[in-house]
């Protein structure tokens, strides 16, 4: 294998390739890249075998071949050289030569034989949606997907398609967040994606208006941007339904300033934080929320102008949760939607139905 | 005790004593910052015994008095608070009323009688230097200091004064860094500042070209920035003989642009750091110094041109200790003395006798 290719764009690859390694893989050869050069065409492929991300660049190849590389020290080579072409050049002894300038490493390499082939799929159950929308549907959701693996399915999202609509839902049994969006695509879509995965695509998708592809299998997802393909496996098992979670009654109808809620709750959690459980009380009048708190050290009285609409409420909740759900919201008022003080709370944007973050409260002794 | 204060400058004073408090401190009222309200001036103090901080600030006092207010949650609130006039008002059982805007935060203090006196010290022996000097020879000498509590004498870094020269050194048995510069100041001083103080001081200055005013005395040492009083105390015991050690004989003089031994050293660390002691060879000849290192998983040649004047050489460092004192220099080149591959080797700025970094080579087998 021979070929030349610029320090920065090659540093660009290798940066999007590493998202998909583990450092704590058992199996060595995953600690690699596999570099893989064919048809004037340069592949890198990283991979845990949960996500595998792929991506190629245009390239003069002298000599086609491929090669298994150390992730970690590849990367830091190619990003400490200077940005001027490299040549890479593998030996019959699996030994890569890597000449930039007035440097020259020889580094072990693996064959890459051994690498494990990520899934192949045909493309043809495929949707499109802009990147930036689907950057906001995971960003307004990953955050509610469950941290422990008591639940292994609450570990990834949702992703409902039914009617040209997308659904992407995360829950962990105390919050659901639901972000909605159109798609141009009139089958029927269910699948659970890994958190992780989720992570990875919202970190590699740049913040240009095109397109990207996504597929779905039984068994995997494959986000298409183009040059670079993200292939992951999809927890089995069966999602909560989560439309009978969110019901659409209420008793209190709050409408407030997102800024002004989020910063009072924020200075309310610095004691709540102190005390056992998050735990802030809100205090719903008829022009005002009170939200207070306190802990050995002291407590905090926060007063917020609303405009209420139906009964007067106290309800209780843990603070990092209501926070989670307030910060991902862009408008600038949200409406609080609220049954009694053991029922969950929904939060909404004003004018987007879109959005829906669904919290169920602390009950007070 | 009573006052009003900005939000935004009540902010800058906590940032600034919060650094003199530690987490680890068994004494829980070191945990606090003393606030003390009296003559239209509010101060603030930060101490771990070790290193006291105390800033003032023009105020409008209601009532005087002193309360002592835990750093880290007090520091928080004050952060958080929207930017208004915030009202501090301590009643006569210790608690502190802080109010703001429509923010309400009741917080236990404890009464400031527990609360150590920093060391009160006459300003007689002083002298003053401009910030950025005394930014500059700290950020070139403190890296130098030893990390391990062996020789605790090592842990700091020496000030000695001596016909109107200053010189900080900082040395751990493996290098030596070295900044002179001249002061308006006939005494002569000697005392060692504990490293910890001198990151401080280093933070704390901000880049005005204003004079920084110090003073020393047998046990302490006192940084006086106007508003802002850092006092610390010294480390005892006997330094070593620093110019004893810097010898300008050399054998081998290499001239070279920093910038590219920096960056050749560090892709060279790449591998050196797989190995055991971070080992870097150089290869000095007529026109180049060439850079090598090895490990299992592969090794990196690195070829730089010099001007050398006297003999070739080779010669082995711990890439870690020559990469602090080179990333430290500013000169666009550098002067290597060097005069055998067991003797250390001096590395200068060119056109600067300010700045002397000495470094011990590594034996090779």
């Amino acid at each position: 294998m021979k070929f030349t290719i610029d320090q920065n764009e090659l540093s660009k690859c290798v940066n999007i390739v590493q998202k998909g390694i583990s450092s704590k893989t058992t199996l060595p050869i995953l600690n690699g890249i596999l570099i893989y050069a064919k048809n004037d065409k340069l592949t890198l492929t990283g991979t845990d075998l949960e996500i595998g991300i792929e991506t190629s660049i245009d390239c003069n190849i002298e000599e086609e071949g491929s090669i298994v590389i150390t992730s970690r020290i590849f990367g830091d080579i190619i990003r400490k050289l200077p940005n001027l072409p490299i040549n890479i050049e593998v030996d019959e002894k699996n030994n890569v030569h890597i000449t930039c300038g007035l440097s020259k490493f020889n580094i072990v390499g693996q064959p890459s034989l051994e690498y494990p082939q990520l899934p192949q799929i045909d493309n043809k159950n495929s949707f499109e949606v802009p990147k930036d929308l689907l950057k906001n549907m995971i960003r307004q959701t990953i955050f509610a997907t469950a941290q422990d693996e008591t639940r292994p399915i609450l570990t990834g999202a949702l992703l409902e398609i039914n009617n040209e609509n997308a659904a992407l839902v995360a829950l962990d049994g105390y919050r659901l967040a639901l972000k909605n969006a159109s798609v141009n695509y009139k089958e029927e879509i269910k699948v659970v994606i890994p958190s992780k995965t989720l992570n990875e695509v919202n970190k590699i998708l740049d913040d240009d208006d095109s397109d990207i592809e996504i597929s779905c299998t039984d068994n995997h997802i494959i986000f298409n941007l183009g040059n670079t393909v993200i292939t992951s496996r999809l927890l089995e098992g069966q999602f909560l339904n989560y439309k009978d979670i969110i019901r659409n009654e209420y008793k209190s109808r709050v409408k407030v300033k997102t800024k002004s809620i989020q910063e009072s709750i924020e200075r309310a959690s610095l004691l709540a934080r102190e005390g056992k459980n998050n735990l802030v009380k809100f205090d719903v009048s008829d022009d005002k929320l009170v939200i207070t708190s306190n802990s050995e050290i002291g407590d905090v009285y926060e007063e917020i102008p609303i405009e209420l609409e139906g009964n007067v409420i106290q309800i209780a909740f843990n603070s990092k949760y209501i926070l989670d759900g307030i910060r991902v919201i862009d408008s600038e008022e949200i409406i609080l939607n609220l049954v009694s003080n053991v029922n969950p709370c929904i939060i909404k944007p004003v004018e987007d139905e879109s959005y829906t973050y669904l919290i169920l409260p602390v009950r007070l002794a």
